[in-house]
């Protein structure tokens, strides 16, 4: 691809500025300016400039409400509920996660759930927020359905990813953020333009049989990872995100979904506890002393290192050209 | 193998009669009679009559205290310790959960941690307790290192099993619990004994070489299931089940055991959550609607609803006989 050299600020103003021209109001575009600089930031690159024209299509079509005002509920000292009012979820965690952050640190443990949300952003940034304020944070969202249960052949779970973040204050925390399917389904396309087989598991063909060609699973379905394990770990995280939250399960956004290829509705789960509470106050030592034994194994890499190491480059990012270009005509273009 | 038909009935006194002659008072020899009798029940052989010789090994040498009073501490309105005085899990267990529901109807979410005690039994009847008393549980726990993380040759995680359970009240609630390792190394054992080959990413021969020979992978390591993204669900267990209760890590469990062929010394954590209280008073419509629809799909099964169709059998199960006389023997023979 031919590549352009963008700084991290261009980045965010460019996205706020098209974000702005299609209809959101100012904290909803500084939300999403700010998810995604970050996911640039990071190297995350399939959650950066990438989502734009899928944020700016539920925009234009009205699915997504740019003007949204999250509205945040208490409904104990430890259940906190924001309702999005149809925002995408930048914003509904930027008013959601303090809120949490407080309870959990009165009571040892809290959720958080977002509904009448749009999420099409990474879930790192929701946990990472906790660990960076010296809690552990799980999340959980669902999304349409891509992936059969382990035994079936029909799609029934979203890519249905899960985040663990783990604090360690002074250091970079543990963090990860995966999907519960083998592999995103951008990654089968991938596969399949360079001409690449894809692992065993990672899918069916038309027929519902197991296949490694990147062709037949796209006309057939995804696969959780690891088997009937991977699909307890997704039902799991279906349950959590959407009945838990009382938001819709991944075929119900399917089944209510205009088509317009931005983010159907759905809902987020965050957990957050806290180790000084739960587990007292001699927790970091004995955390750093199992990190550090971890992480100094051969061949091991504990997750989140390399986004930090990223991170730690304040300078430009490359960025594909054409991409870039069609951001730039999705800021002046609408009508 | 030879096998006898025994009432469960009679499982039940047997197991009581063989902690009780092996160190244990009457409150902690009933909760031990009462878990294995109900793996029996819903046969999961493996936790049932299976684990009595390593129970009685630790009673014997002392690492274990049969007449242990676990002392239960409300540390905040979500937060339960149980500290087990060196207990088997079981009887921590009675006295700390019904205090983990009563805090989660009504801050809606909670957490109970279990330290000093020796885990030896399924997590399922843990979970499956909060779904009865409708709500949504988790447990981990850490155990003795067998399982390298994904990218290395050497054990750092426990088998480091996951419960999780939904409930369905009228019905049988969603659980299910499995070990975050490939393979527990039991079933490696009886693929060995049988002359099968165990699947690719069971574990690495001594060499740390990917091996599908169990000969091989007993002389070297476990991995953990579904590669790198299992290795991240087992990540998250120990930091669960070890640095968020304070108890030790599945390496230090190893480092101070006294090798009897017991459980070591470990910690659990079992998460608790309303759905009435977080998603609602339509909550059970909602998942009822998704739970039907999964299971109607053919190849799929709930997990848990094997267990408690065998369940409903109430008649007596069938027992390996020389089993039988091991432990009939182990009630006699203490001296």
């Amino acid at each position: 691809m031919a590549a352009i050299s963008f700084p991290l600020e261009e980045i965010y103003q460019l996205i706020k500025s098209v974000m702005l021209s299609n209809g959101c109001d100012e904290p909803n575009a500084v939300a999403l300016a700010d998810i995604m600089t970050r996911a640039e930031r990071d190297g995350s690159h399939s959650h950066g400039l990438f989502r734009v024209p899928g944020y700016v299509k539920a925009l234009r079509s009205g699915k997504v409400n740019g003007k949204a005002k999250p509205k945040v509920e208490k409904i104990t000292p430890a259940i906190i509920k924001v309702n999005g009012h149809g925002c995408f979820a930048p914003i509904a965690q930027s008013v959601g996660l303090p809120a949490l952050v407080e309870a959990t640190k009165e009571i040892g443990i809290g959720a958080l759930t977002l509904t009448g949300i749009h999420h099409f952003a990474a879930l790192w940034p929701e946990t990472e927020y906790l660990a960076d304020n010296g809690l552990v944070g799980i999340a959980c969202t669902a999304y349409m359905p891509s992936v059969a249960p382990a035994g079936s052949k029909t799609a029934l779970f979203g890519t249905n990813p899960i985040s663990f973040a783990w604090p360690r204050p002074g250091g970079t925390p543990i963090v990860y953020d995966m999907a519960t399917a083998s592999m995103a389904l951008g990654d089968v396309q991938i596969a399949l333009r360079d001409g690449r087989k894809v692992p065993e598991g990672t899918g069916l063909n038309a027929k519902g049989e197991p296949s490694t060609d990147p062709a037949e699973i796209i006309k057939g379905v995804l696969l959780p990872f690891g088997g009937y394990k991977g699909s307890a770990i997704s039902l799991m995280v279906e349950l959590l995100a959407a009945g838990l939250t009382g938001e819709q399960f991944s075929y119900e956004a399917k089944e209510n979904d205009n088509g317009d290829g931005g983010p159907p509705r759905g809902g987020e789960i965050i957990l957050s506890m806290s180790p000084d509470i739960i587990a007292g106050s001699e927790w970091q030592q004995h955390v750093e002393k199992f990190a550090n034994k971890m992480s100094a194994m051969e061949g091991v890499r504990l997750p989140g290192a390399r986004r930090h190491k990223n991170r730690l480059d304040i300078g430009p990012r490359k960025i594909d050209s054409a991409l870039l270009k069609t951001i730039r005509e999705l800021g002046t273009s609408n009508t």
